[in-house]
């Protein structure tokens, strides 16, 4: 774990300039791209232009056995989520009325549509995932052994995926073209994994349309409008074509409401064109990268549309019950005693899942997990009436971190926001929340980033935090027999890069990098 | 050929668009791309974002016949030209003292460069070339049978290559994704030819690094300052990186002058890196994507700087012989009666390569072939003491093009504008120039040429004029034993497409777009 004292290693201003050039000319010339910022100015109709993604110039060094275990537990984790997505009774009890769904209004949107669509008996029984675990590497002191802590577990539009795949190929070249100028002798070409997670991902994508048993039907991709990440969709497109014949129509929600159709056994119907006159396409699986935040949601009428969809046939990727069991309250309950051994044996992995949690209660919550470390604040707590995991989160708030159900970052409340932000939290909403322990990454790591406004000054170097993600797929459901069905597989991984003392931000909002893994003994 | 009479086929407005979406986001993702105009700015050290390249929607319907007949005679045009560079005395005639050296100041420079090595001695006997043969449909009448015509043969900085295999890429994703439309039973997987370009190209120079027999050593590429087609060339160093193991170092003619050293057994050494401090590289092969026009030498010592490279052991592609055989006036005098069959048997496709050109003279020739159309212009001829080739060119302008030693496009005279330009030209420079009979592309072909300003306003339809070309490689030199040896290939094709009434241009100034071949029967 050298890497960890003394990393990125030196390079003359030299070397960084000429790695710099290879470095954006080959994300330009792969498809490591974003659509350019449009401001207030719409977007032209067809890109015409394109940037680098933000990315980093060395790959980041990750223990050989943590990566190891992190893609091995991601097989476990396709798993447990398939399961938990397919236990009703459990999801209604944590997101449903009575829980998350009365406090978080778009929990609740959604939650609704899905009793609904029970009532109504739906005709597909299969599920599609396509994960993303996010991990930090913790070491809660400069003594202890490194390990691996999850952050998230990410059960509608994993992004990045194939942004991945490319700049893992980004590092092998600059490894292969320069050797780094010999700047560490940890770069080497073993040491940088293979990364196929366009490929991975598109297997699973082919199984649902597969499954689904119509060999011209098409998949759907939900999208954003103005999306600027189209790169990282379009190589999944392009790959399900190439690879499997499979073709796909890109939609956002807003224009699905008025051109979707059900025929009478509830295939999903499109006009394969823009005009409503297009031939109908039919629709076999449907890829949501939108859908995940309420302002996909314009108008009450695109819940309805969301309904809709999954209404139909098409095996859905996720199921809303799959986006439930995405959720920060079921994160925290899985960690309650017990929980996830209901759905996973010690002999499927249930033990190092668990290993890879940190300390998580809600804060409505009056049976606590014992956090290991000494509570750092004391403080005077007057209202007695709080319960108990409000009282512990005001304790331990220097160590947590609080969330609510809410997907898409920039809402976390972090250390010292937290006494504060208790103190005006409505009691009821509590149950929306989750506390969570800190993960502490090693100290003292740095990294060189690359953003493409920052071209004429060169990379930002500075200490930096890096995330680990592991792509996955499952394919699951229960079958008319009662017996549960599972197909899955781990397909790729991605490291996101940010400087250190951003707590917030996705790689999109320019906040941090993509980056890849530099395996360390 | 029912292809010329309507294409492009029709589309919708609808269709029109999802086309133009689909086609500029395939060629922001693949590579399909130019660096922005910076205008009076430099560009940024490293590039920070990319336009793509102009594109034709529809690919060009080229007679299947014509298309397998231009990729045959490659060969034989590889072996001509390798066996006309290494023809001193014919070069010196036609090229030298006496002949274009005198008039023409940029071919003096290359020919006395060259003529001071020859008198040294040099130590590379092989000589490489990426050659790109350009041809334009000929049909001088709407009943003629269709033929292909030559316009010109590059001997140095032939592009494109690379570009041109990722526009045939993005033709036959355009059918898979779409079919098109259903808009033509002519544009079928089938009738799109597959196009290998880069990995041909590359072998060729991977073939020059292997004869030079040290496997470590590196290829130069020789690039023009502020160069915006670089994704061109990059796709051929990944290329070389990926396939072949071997590294490039990139430099601009000015970067040389002081870096670059001989050994006393003459191999070209380069600092790898951009100080002079760097560890040297030995340089296998030269590949020049500069050096083609004057501007290329701002001073008389770049011209000291491209002879020094010469008077390595690297090899050059090409050799200033070989840049100097591929000028025009060679090209006139190969047409002379006997004169090709000096290079070339009947048995190594003599007769086809005669075939593929029109009529041609020099201004100042007094044995002129007989073009075989009348003359259009009858004219007084005050002046008799003209040569025939002028008197000839006043005569028949109508049906003429005018083109200078010059490289680089832009100095060619058309018809109208002959005349008055023969009214002012010296006597004297007149050896310089020559006059070449008009190419008549079929009549009434149209396309959708999309550029990337025009993305608000979408594809740009109007009558367009393709030329063809076909790209190869040759090493070639004359052993120590006295024999000659030719290794070749041909590799693949390019169609630029220009709108018609624009006389000139290359693509990168906008005036054409990168085209594809439809195989029409």
């Amino acid at each position: 774990m050298n890497g960890f004292t003394s990393w990125p290693p030196e390079v003359t201003p030299d070397q960084l300039e000429q790695l710099t050039l290879l470095a954006t000319t080959y994300a330009l010339s792969h498809s490591l791209l974003y659509l350019p910022p449009h401001g207030d100015i719409p977007p032209p109709p067809a890109p015409a232009s394109a940037i680098h993604a933000p990315l980093s110039l060395f790959p980041t060094p990750v223990p050989r056995e943590l990566f190891v275990r992190a893609r091995r537990i991601q097989r476990a984790y396709n798993v447990l989520y398939a399961r938990v997505a397919i236990d009703n009774k459990f999801l209604d009890e944590i997101m449903g009325a009575g829980g998350v769904a009365d406090v978080d209004e778009f929990t609740g949107e959604l939650w609704r549509a899905w009793k609904g669509l029970r009532e109504e008996g739906p005709v597909q029984p299969l599920h599609l995932g396509l994960f993303r675990s996010d991990y930090l590497l913790h070491q809660p002191t400069s003594e202890a052994e490194i390990s691996l802590k999850q952050v998230e577990f990410n059960t509608i539009s994993s992004s990045f995926g194939a942004l991945s795949q490319q700049v893992s190929g980004l590092h092998s070249y600059l490894q292969a073209s320069t050797g780094y100028f010999g700047a560490s002798p940890l770069l080497t070409p073993n040491n940088l994994p293979l990364n196929e997670t366009v490929k991975g991902l598109v297997a699973g994508l082919a199984e649902a349309h597969n499954a689904y048993g119509v060999p011209d039907a098409q998949i759907l991709f939900v999208v954003q409008a103005n999306e600027r990440n189209i790169f990282d969709q379009r190589l999944l497109e392009y790959e399900l074509l190439l690879s499997h014949g499979i073709h796909i129509i890109r939609r956002t929600l807003p224009e699905l409401e008025h051109s979707m159709k059900l025929s009478p056994a509830r295939a999903l119907l499109l006009p394969s064109g823009a005009s409503s006159a297009s031939p109908l396409s039919e629709i076999a699986v449907v890829y949501y990268r939108a859908g995940y935040t309420p302002t996909d949601y314009p108008t009450p009428a695109i819940y309805a549309t969301r309904a809709n969809l999954e209404r139909s046939r098409a095996i859905q990727c996720p199921s809303l019950a799959l986006q439930l069991a995405g959720g920060k309250k079921i994160q925290q309950v899985l960690t309650m005693s017990g929980v996830l051994e209901r759905y996973l044996s010690r002999e499927e992995g249930a033990d190092e899942v668990r290993e890879s949690w940190v300390a998580m209660w809600g804060l409505d919550d009056e049976d606590l997990p014992i956090p290991g470390a000494k509570p750092t604040n004391v403080i005077h707590v007057d209202d007695v009436k709080e319960p108990k995991g409000t009282r512990e989160a005001r304790i331990r708030a220097d160590t947590l971190v609080l969330k609510p159900q809410r997907e898409g970052g920039g809402n976390n409340i972090y250390r010292a926001a937290i006494l504060p932000f208790l103190d005006t939290l409505p009691a009821p909403e509590r149950r929306a929340w989750i506390a969570m322990q800190l993960i502490r990454p090693p100290a003292a790591v740095e990294g060189y980033l690359v953003r493409s406004g920052d071209a004429q000054t060169g990379p930002v170097k500075g200490r930096v935090v890096s995330e680990l993600g592991i792509f996955g797929w499952t394919l699951f459901g229960r079958e008319t027999n009662g017996q549960e069905s599972v197909r899955e597989a781990e397909v790729g991984f991605l490291v996101r890069t940010k400087g250190e003392g951003v707590d917030e931000g996705g790689v999109a909002a320019g906040f941090s990098v993509l980056d890849s893994v530099l395996l360390v003994d």
